[in-house]
């Protein structure tokens, strides 16, 4: 019995939810993992998410289809529509999919990942809370909506850029706040509209899109974020942009919208030509000199997280104290099991 | 008899081009439109771009396609590869076209708001010279691979995304340069490999990824040009990256790549529903409250571009002297007629 069933959550679906966020804190990025649990647990507990619910197709056609996750499991249903993508991708070239009435789906480059596993480009969006500011707005009224790609890419495993379109994570101005840092002009502004020369400004603010301020190009990152929530909330038909209340708020259903594109190469192409030229590509990056104070080579969109996955496949999953015994306690609560666990050194 | 005409372009063909062309010129994007003619008539001469060709599917799928534009003019190769994805989008809900043996296709934009037109979603990219250095490289090694993406929106016309992936185009450094601007940190850097702060160093060194240096997550503009250049150069089979030369050379045929996607919201939606709930989305951005600075309300991206196309329909196109100049000593040259010419005041 796992925390997820023991909220009521079906087995198969509780494997899929329990796959993603492993997946993200393999990888490295911990915010949309394990450390979210209690944040599910709430939602659960306040009624306003479904753990039973199943996704459905409401309107299709050979290449696109409209999902309603039903108030479920984002993950579940994120998995169920990108797998109705590869499938179809298969017969028709392409296929695309969006999720309705959806809740936060983890990491937006595991099902990327997904269509690249299969040989396939996978594209996966999603819209989110409103955290950054359009340009010019004095507000949060946007999400960070993320962006990722995949593609398969020979001895590089794969391409694979996830990135919010803020220039940094609101987690970010969090660990500078602890380390009582400053930001760097571009990262947020305050609730004055000023850059957000200080953590503390920059949480009662809002932040940037990428790009930065109007003179860096924020308004690109501005575009990016509003295509993103055009492809996930508005086509979807789930709420969009300053109308999304928190992903983890416990008022009500989040409502939340998501987009999947996966395009077959091999359909246009001689088995394996795609994936070789990809590679060839990426040999010439990592070939390339350097700027002289580089901390290495140019990366590969992905590297750093595919790097962070064989050392948790390694030496296990690294967690903070807080994380930690946020899962024990969890654990204790509903009475199921926690993994084993050792502790460095 | 056209200028285009008098290249050997079937008189199809210079349609499709000069309507293009004049596109960016009534939308206020002179750097890829009737500027560029001296460039093009150099390709013809130097039997490097084949004005007479024309392109064909060389595979497909009911939702994708590659097309071999036998390296005839981007823009009609491109008009006709977007018209299939909007025809096959009317069937199949979603479609995705890929060209190769390319070469320049003027703005991104127009093809994505050809989709639009259509009551669709359209996405455009293609790959271009390599004037972007990945971070960390000292080198460009990657074009400013734009990324277009537009969409019916009611009142406002269309939302219209179309952005290069760098932070600000080559030609902005040049502007700086003949106005003895200073630059700001982000936009590129030397050939020292440190951030440029002089248009001379800018033009010697490599324009920046959008997000500017690795501390304000240019990683992530760096990503989005090589995301734009797989999906584009390396899917279509075209040449990628670093082994791009210069889209105006006249050394060899430039073989870019340009990609298409459509999306028809109607196949999973009521009709018109999708355009009013973006219409909608709009209006709460025009109305947000903005910063004390701001020189204006929160824009939609593709506004400042379809205000300047009313002003041209009004007013005429505004051209510089030098562009004035070229255009007609290439009237002289090819015998042909030169559009009615009014001066201001």
């Amino acid at each position: 019995m796992t925390l997820l069933e023991a909220l009521g959550t079906p087995s198969d679906i509780a494997a899929d939810v329990g796959e993603i966020l492993i997946a993200a804190d393999r990888r490295g990025i911990a915010s949309h993992g394990t450390a979210r649990l209690p944040n599910y647990v709430a939602l659960v507990e306040a009624r306003v998410m479904e753990p039973t619910a199943r996704p459905a197709i409401e309107r299709e056609r050979p290449a696109l289809a409209r999902f309603d996750a039903h108030n479920g499991w984002g993950h579940h249903a994120s998995r169920v529509a990108i797998d109705w993508a590869i499938d179809r991708a298969g017969s028709t070239g392409t296929a695309f999919a969006v999720v309705r009435n959806s809740n936060h789906y983890g990491i937006a480059g595991w099902y990327a990942l997904r269509a690249a596993d299969a040989g396939l480009i996978g594209l996966s969006f999603t819209n989110s809370s409103p955290l950054v500011a359009p340009t010019r707005a004095l507000r949060p009224l946007i999400g960070t909506n993320p962006i990722a790609m995949a593609a398969p890419a020979g001895r590089f495993g794969a391409f694979c850029l996830d990135m919010a379109t803020s220039t940094i994570p609101r987690g970010r101005i969090e660990v500078a706040a602890r380390r009582g840092e400053s930001l760097p002009v571009g990262w947020a502004i305050g609730p004055d509209g000023a850059p957000a020369t200080t953590p503390k400004a920059a949480l009662a603010g809002a932040l940037l899109p990428l790009g930065g301020l109007e003179q860096t190009a924020g308004y690109k990152g501005y575009g990016l974020a509003l295509g993103v929530d055009i492809l996930s909330g508005v086509l979807a038909g789930a709420t969009f942009g300053p109308n999304i209340i928190g992903l983890f708020s416990t008022e009500a259903p989040s409502d939340l919208g998501q987009a999947f594109c996966v395009i077959d190469p091999a359909a246009i192409d001689e088995p394996g030509a795609f994936e070789r030229r990809l590679e060839a590509y990426l040999e010439q990056l990592v070939a390339a000199e350097t700027v002289p104070d580089a901390p290495g080579r140019v990366l590969i969109p992905g590297e750093p997280e595919a790097e962070a996955e064989r050392r948790a496949d390694e030496r296990g999953i690294a967690i903070d104290d807080r994380h930690y015994t946020s899962l024990v306690d969890l654990a204790e609560r509903f009475g199921v099991s926690f993994p084993e666990v050792t502790s460095p050194g």
